[in-house]
C-alpha cells in the first residue's frame, strides 16, 4: 500500500524525535466499544463483518478529529505493511491476523487511531510521546462522544460498556506507559520493581519481548482493572507510579554512575562500537544495544548524540521496517545484514553530521 | 630495571612489525646444555648456582654473537620486569620464578638469549619473525660452537647432550614455530589439525591458554624428539608440516570468503568496534579481538590498516607490558581498564594518522 510507504519515512507519533528524553517514552490510551444488538467480531460471519466495517468506516472518515486520515483493510495490505503498522503501535498483532471487515482508520500523524473489527467493534486509541495520559483520556473521551452521536453502544448500566473480553468490561479502557528503564535492569533491580507494581494491580510487561527479558529496556505499564472506577482515578494511579518509577530509574542511574562508571562506560561503549561495525544483528541484541546508547546519551557520555537520533532507529531496525525499507520480504538472516547496515549507515551519517563522537 | 623501560618501547624480536603477514608469526630454535662435571641447576645449592653464573656471564658477555647485550640476574629484577621478559619470550616462565645465580643474557635487539640456570646450565635460544628454521639453527649452532671452546658439556657417546629432563637428552634442540590460525579455527577444522600434528610426533598448544582455546588464534608447532635424529632432519620436518599447515590456513581462508562472507566480516566489524570503543578489556578477549583483525588486515578487509599496527599490539596488551607502560604493578581490574585505554589509544592513533578505517 502506497500509503505506508510513506508513513515509514516519517518518525512515529509514539517514539519522540524532537528531543524528549528520560525513562517515560511515551504515552497511549485506548477505549474498548462494541455496537447494541450486533454480535462481537469474533462471532460475526463475513457478511455482518463487512457491514460493520463499512458502516464505520463511514461513519469515522467524517469525524473533524480524524482529519487527514487512512483507511486500511486488512486484506489490502501486504503481511510486510501490517507488520509496520503493527511495529507503530497503529494496528494490534490480533488486529494484523484478521481478514475482510477488519482493519483500521488512523490519522497520517499517528496520532489517533481507531481499529474496526478487532477483537470488539471499536478500538480507540490516542498515542503521543512523554506522559501525558490525561490529554490522551481527553482526546479518547471527546472521539468515543463524536461516535456515540451516531452508534449506540452495547452498555449494561449495572456493568458499564461491553466487550468481548471480560477483563475490558466496564470503563473499557486501557491506559499505558512506555518506559525505557536500563539503570533498573543494570542493576538488577527490575524484578522487585515489577513484582511491587503487579501487587498494586498493574501490568508491567516488555514492549518487545517477555518480562524482565525485555528487550531494548523498554517496558509498558498499564492498567488491570476495567471495572468499578471512573477513567480519571484509573488514569491518575498509573500517572504516580509511572512517576514514581522514573524516580527509581534516575536513582538508579546515579547510583551507577557513582559506584560502576567504568562499566558502564565499558556496557555504552561496546554497544556503540558493535552498532557502528557488526555486519549482522538480531533483533533482540540490537534494541538492546540501542537502549544502552539511549543511555549513554542521556547520561551525557556520547558527546552531543540526541535522544532523538538514537529513538528513529528503535523504529528502523524492527523486521517490518526493514522489509518496507528493502522494498521486499526478507528471511532472518536477510533482515539481520539489512539491520546492521542500516544502523551503521544510520550512526555513520549521524557522526558525521555531528563531527564524530 | 631501566634497561627493561627501554625495551618495552621496541617491537620484540618475534612480532614483526616490518609487515611481515600470513599464518607464520615467527620462528625460534634453543639447545639445552650443560656444563661436565657439575650438578643440574635443580640439585644445585645457591653458592654453586651463582659460581655457574658468574662463569657463564663472563663468558657470554665477551662473545663477538652477543654484542650489544644485557645481562640481568632474576633477583635484580621486579615481577613486572619478569614479566615483561617472559612475554617478549626472552626468558622462560621457569626462569621468571628462580632467585640468585639464574638469570638471561641477551641481545639488546632481543634475536638471541642464553638463559642461565634455568632447568638446564644453558638454554641457547634464537628467534627471529617468519619462518627460518634453518638460518636460526646456524645462528644457535654457531654460538653454541664458541661456548663449547671454553666450556666441556655434559655429553654422553650413545645418547648425545645430556640434561635435567630427559625429554632434551640427545640434540637438546627444540625448535617452534608461532603460527595464527584464525581461519582453521572459525572453520572449526582446527582440532582434526591439531590430531594429525601429534601424531607425527610432533606438539601443538595454544601460545597463550591451552589446545583448541588458544587465546588469540595463536598455536605454537615443535619438535616433541630430541634423540636419534641429527637436528636438520627434526627442523626440516617442522618447516615441512608448518609449510602444510599454512596451506591449510589459507584454504580455509578462501573458503571463508567464499561461504561465509558476511559472517566473516561481522566477526572482524564486530572485533574492531569493541576493541576501538570498550573500557574493559580482558586478556583473552582482547588477544581474540586482535585475532579477528590482524585476519581482517590480511584478507584486505580492513581498508589501509597493516599488519604491523596489530602486531605489535598483541604485545602491549600482555599484562606485564601493560603495567610496565602504567609504571606500577596493577590488579585484574585495572589492567582490563588500562587495556582498553592503550588499545583505544592506539587504534584511534593509527586510524588518524591513516585518515579513518
Amino acid at each position: 500500500m502506497k500509503a505506508i510507504d510513506d508513513l515509514v519515512r516519517q518518525p512515529g507519533a509514539w517514539l519522540d524525535v524532537s528531543g524528549g528524553a528520560g525513562a517515560v517514552v511515551s504515552s497511549r490510551v485506548r477505549l474498548a466499544r462494541n455496537i447494541d444488538r450486533r454480535p462481537f467480531p469474533g462471532w460475526a460471519g463475513e457478511e455482518e463483518s463487512l457491514r460493520v466495517w463499512n458502516e464505520m468506516t463511514a461513519l469515522l472518515a467524517g469525524l473533524p478529529a480524524l482529519n487527514s486520515h487512512l483507511v486500511a483493510e486488512m486484506p489490502s495490505l501486504t503481511r510486510v505493511d501490517r507488520e509496520v503498522l503493527v511495529e507503530r503501535h497503529i494496528i494490534s498483532r490480533e488486529l494484523a491476523e484478521k481478514n475482510a471487515g477488519s482493519g483500521v482508520v488512523f490519522r497520517r500523524d499517528e496520532s489517533i487511531s481507531v481499529m474496526v473489527n478487532e477483537e470488539d467493534h471499536l478500538r480507540i486509541q490516542a498515542m503521543r510521546p512523554g506522559l501525558d495520559l490525561e490529554g490522551l483520556w481527553r482526546t479518547v473521551d471527546a472521539l468515543d462522544t463524536e461516535i456515540e452521536r451516531s452508534v449506540t453502544y452495547a452498555f449494561s448500566p449495572r456493568l458499564g460498556y461491553l466487550t468481548a473480553c471480560p477483563t475490558n468490561v466496564g470503563t473499557g479502557i486501557r491506559a499505558s506507559v512506555m518506559m525505557h528503564l536500563p539503570g533498573l535492569v543494570l542493576m538488577n533491580e527490575i524484578g522487585p520493581v515489577i513484582k511491587g507494581i503487579g501487587k498494586i494491580g498493574l501490568a508491567v510487561r516488555g514492549l518487545w519481548g517477555e518480562g524482565t527479558e525485555a528487550a531494548g529496556n523498554m517496558f509498558q505499564l498499564s492498567n488491570q482493572t476495567t471495572l468499578g472506577e471512573k477513567e480519571e482515578t484509573l488514569i491518575s494511579r498509573l500517572a504516580q507510579i509511572v512517576t514514581e518509577v522514573g524516580e527509581h530509574e534516575a536513582n538508579a542511574r546515579a547510583r551507577m554512575m557513582q559506584q560502576k562508571e567504568a562499566s558502564l562506560r565499558n556496557h555504552i561503549g561496546r554497544a556503540y562500537g558493535i552498532l557502528m561495525h557488526a555486519y549482522m544483528l538480531s533483533s533482540k541484541e540490537t534494541l538492546d544495544m540501542l537502549s544502552a546508547l539511549r543511555l549513554g546519551v542521556e547520561m551525557e557520555l556520547l558527546g552531543d548524540w540526541k535522544v532523538a537520533d538514537v529513538n528513529a532507529l528503535f523504529l528502523s531496525v524492527q523486521p517490518g521496517h526493514l522489509q518496507k525499507a528493502g522494498g521486499k520480504a526478507m528471511g532472518s538472516d536477510k533482515r539481520d545484514f539489512a539491520r546492521a547496515r542500516t544502523v551503521r549507515e544510520r550512526l555513520a551519517a549521524i557522526r558525521s553530521g555531528r563531527g564524530g563522537k
